[in-house]
């Protein structure tokens, strides 16, 4: 797919000038906290997120400009939670993307602000004023935004997480965490990509819904047989950290073959979704790309 | 002004239970993690931002209703912000509206989330399709709560004030500061009541903001005057805190009596704000409210 490779080059490329222009510059006031936002965004991450919206968006012949704001709304919503999650009172990581994390290379009173500052931006991103032609869909993303990051979407899954750790779950209990805790964002990013152009009718709605609920859960899969199977310098975090904290994992719960079955499930039904919806090559090529990710 | 008294009743009433209906019960999952929103969120406080946006509301006829979603939006986000302040790696505290604070009462992981999850909230809260008339209008507020939220509003405030502690400041740097860490969200809270109803012209909307601004300087000049003056149990968090950490504070700057002096000044430049504006009675009163309160 040498095509598919320069698109996500591409994507990747403008998503990244899209939130360096978003992100206030380190020499404006307060500069430390402006330096760390940019430290914890910039030059870093896959940003298969806006890769989704993006690839959503060609469904629904969206603006690519228009792409690049919910893009990267929902980046920063995850850029944000990778922050906390990372802090000491959480998973208390030390190396985010082959770097320190925000709270080693500053201090964790800075990360903890920084997090808090990058989940404002990602909703005044999205709340740019004239963004879409309908304020009224702008309105109902922004809402579909908060519901998949908050209290019953990611954030309720590092709270179920939290709770999880070192308890055996039920491979039910560890779907619903999972469903939270990626799956409610990656989903959303589908959702909104779909959403930013020409209307779409519900019965192209609810594919996609069903392309990101799957899409999410085939991304965690993948990530547990990654980090059971990778070594730390090629993650670019730190490796077997889930069996190191005794926190479930697909592989632990299924064994590591039955785990990559359960994500080849998860694929083709990904792509039997998207069976005949028109212009859905890109997001059908980004669906076998995540299936096969090595990093 | 009995009359007024009875109204400040009415309207924190009715915000305790806007705010109760928005929280997600403590019975749906992650139970802990709404069980400690709940707790961060319900039967403490002034109330301030929601008596603002209700009394500012009055003078654009607004929906009470709608001004109960902008009202609970705000005062969500200022939840939120006491949430991480409290946290051992900033403030420290362990008290707060009288009761153990959410990282004693709960642990650390869990204030994390709560303060993320708040946030999330605010901005569902006021993204809610449908609530004003104008989607447009509505897009407009969520992005003015973004931006009086984020890095260059009260988060960036914030920063300041870390960045301050043990450092003595002139009164242009003190004020820079509050500005960003009280008053963006208090200045909000008033515009965004004059934004819920009917149209205003240009020149209403700019004495508000001036209103606004002024407002918020007085109460953090207020509550100042108070952490010096009284002690922890009529507070209801500890009394004294600001001087004990080195903080600058106006008192430290100006002395009690000149800090009292500069509300008086402040007081009489925000009711001149309010001169000849129709149906202004009750945000002068709440100003003059705000001015002489004794907790």
């Amino acid at each position: 797919m040498p095509d598919f490779q320069a698109w996500t080059t591409r994507v990747a490329t403008r998503t990244e000038q899209a939130l360096a222009a978003l992100l206030p510059a380190a020499s404006i006031a307060p500069e430390r906290l402006h330096e760390a936002m940019r430290y914890a965004v910039l030059e870093g991450g896959k940003r298969v997120r806006p890769l989704l919206v993006h690839a959503a968006g060609v469904i629904a012949k969206a603006d690519p400009a228009v792409l690049d704001a919910a893009a990267c709304s929902v980046e920063l919503i995850h850029a944000y939670s990778l922050v906390h999650d990372d802090m000491p009172c959480m998973d208390d990581d030390t190396l985010r993307r082959g770097k320190p994390t925000v709270h080693v290379q500053f201090d964790e009173a800075t990360a903890l602000l920084v997090g808090d500052a990058l989940q404002t931006l990602a909703f005044q991103t999205l709340a740019r004023p004239g963004l879409l032609p309908q304020p009224g869909t702008q309105v109902e993303l922004l809402h579909d935004l908060a519901v998949a990051s908050g209290s019953r979407g990611m954030a309720g899954g590092q709270a179920i997480d939290l709770a999880a750790v070192g308890r055996q779950l039920e491979r039910t209990e560890l779907e619903f965490m999972h469903i939270h805790k990626t799956g409610a964002l990656i989903r959303c990013a589908v959702m909104m990509g779909g959403r930013c152009g020409e209307p779409q009718a519900l019965p192209v709605l609810d594919r996609l819904d069903h392309f990101g609920k799957r899409i999410g859960l085939l991304y965690q899969v993948i990530d547990d047989v990654l980090d059971a199977e990778s070594d730390t310098a090629t993650l670019g975090k730190t490796a077997g950290k889930d069996a190191a904290h005794d926190k479930p994992t697909y592989v632990s719960l299924l064994g590591l073959s039955d785990a990559r079955r359960l994500a080849d499930e998860l694929l083709d039904q990904a792509l039997a979704d998207l069976a005949d919806l028109p212009r859905a090559e890109r997001l059908a090529d980004l669906a076998r790309f995540i299936a096969r990710r090595r990093f």
